[in-house]
């Protein structure tokens, strides 16, 4: 899965992916209307209007992205509907040709990590079939308890072509309360970077490992520093944008081909319709339209630092 | 909620946690039977049999625990058919008046936390209605994305009266490579101890706070040396039995009043039927007598070595 992406990234020229994380105040009032007219002003309602929502998005960025990031957290928050609207919106994503990022950010220990990992990557075993739970191509993994985490995931990508992404240096101002502590005279992100690199060279693809990283825009230099410690892993790139990480910010989580990253927005594209520029442009009803001007800008942003 | 949790565990004088984690092999083949027959050979056929699996255990050991803790991964690996059996659990459980802490190890930043901390503490507003997503009683976190993390877990648990326990130090054999690396003279896991009590003292019920830690059985001497950092913390100890830990090892965990701690078991309980001594006592029929006998059990176990 890892080929894919880079392949995909290079024939798109455009190393983004979309996050599709839907916030109810995104959605355009006509979206939300004809979901409550149908389900009721109840979570099977909103959770209608969060893929009609998303369904508007995808089709307007699918022949300019290679990848989008669903933000799981958000559907979970309506329970067991959200949960099916993340479920389709993962499937509809994957009917486009679309590499889906999992954004789970999952991680527990032993058989309780096969678990997760079986459940977003892989397939359970009943009887004699085969099942897929949430079925992405790509989870996000929090690596605090260690091997013992990160190993079952790692198995799960070996049989079924996925691939992870770890968390190293995430994009938030408080992300350095123990990310940044200094353990052997290095902060603990790169030992956990370096991790990373390990995991990573037992899973290899044909030029980046089915082992990536999580590391946030809003940190270029240390971006810089771990682009150097993980040679091989793609870099998933948060923080672009509403967070406050611009294009410039970007060259030093690139390779020098312009590959090695990719680089999520979320609300700066799926919200593109509601902000400047684009409001003035672009009316509720052409929020998708909006969300692919939005792509473009940012596409011609990263490339012109990157390339 | 804490202050239910402490009640509870002083009225059954028994500081036990029953891990609701089933797996396919400790389900007795007449309740796979059954399910199959109605469902197929299906996640859907898997979830009704792990739920009925779990009624069973629950009516057999509610009168002896104040919590109950299901695993969600367990469920989340048969997608949404495992999900729905994980609702229904944590539901079956509240109506039993047993305390539910949903093992969820969510973390994220900001509005994403909040997310999550909503689906599993909180309601969401959904015009003029609020909904429960999961609905549990506590939720187990992972720290390393720093305050932005969890901050929005204390805010619904303010308002809502839930409660959280932080990973502090898991126990999983691997979970040294970074827990336990210093900084500045100490481990890693001693300052998220002290960013525990930190969080903790912001929302404090009677005795204890919202805010408690988790703490592996199987590291006594690190337990001890946590219990003096965080005070104020209750300390959910996973790693007993199946993972090696045993009720000597978790004499310093506790408070000299012996609370202050609640010892999980999983297996030892729910898979009880298939190991000795029960196995020899119980047919595959009375699993949840064997559950009941094993409850008793740890129950004698722990108390003999706190109290």
């Amino acid at each position: 899965m890892i080929n894919k992406l880079v392949s995909k990234i290079k024939k798109t020229e455009a190393p983004i992916v979309v996050g599709l994380d839907p916030m109810p105040g995104f959605i355009p009032e006509y979206i939300l209307k004809e979901s409550f007219d149908k389900y009721g002003q109840t979570p099977e309602g909103m959770a209608d209007a969060f893929f009609e929502f998303n369904k508007g998005i995808i089709d307007a960025v699918c022949d300019l992205v290679p990848a989008v990031k669903p933000q799981i957290a958000m559907y979970e928050q309506l329970g067991l509907a959200g949960l099916a609207a993340f479920d389709m919106t993962v499937r509809y994503c994957k009917q486009k040709d679309l590499v889906v990022i999992g954004d789970v950010k999952r991680g527990d220990i032993g058989s309780t990590s096969a678990a997760y990992a079986t459940g977003h990557l892989g397939k359970v075993k009943i009887g004699s079939g085969f099942f897929a739970g949430f079925d992405e191509d790509f989870a996000t993994v929090n690596p605090y308890l260690g091997s013992d985490g990160i190993k079952p995931f790692v198995d799960v990508c070996r049989e079924y072509k996925k691939g992870i992404f770890v968390l190293v240096k995430t994009s938030n101002p408080s992300s350095g309360e123990f990310q940044d502590r200094e353990i052997d005279g290095k902060p603990l992100y790169e030992h956990v970077g370096e991790a990373v690199d390990k995991w990573g060279s037992e899973l290899m693809g044909d030029d980046y490992s089915y082992v990536g990283a999580v590391v946030g825009a809003t940190y270029p230099e240390m971006g810089k520093k771990l682009r150097g410690i993980m040679p091989k892993a793609y870099i998933l790139v948060p923080g672009y944008g509403a967070q406050g990480g611009t294009g410039k910010d970007l060259a030093g989580f690139f390779d020098k081909d312009g590959l090695g990253a990719i680089v999520n927005s979320s609300r700066g594209i799926i919200a593109a319709w509601q902000k400047d520029p684009y409001k003035e442009k672009f009316s509720e009803r052409e929020y998708a339209d909006a969300a692919r001007a939005a792509v473009l800008d940012m596409k011609e942003d990263i490339n012109s630092a990157i390339l």
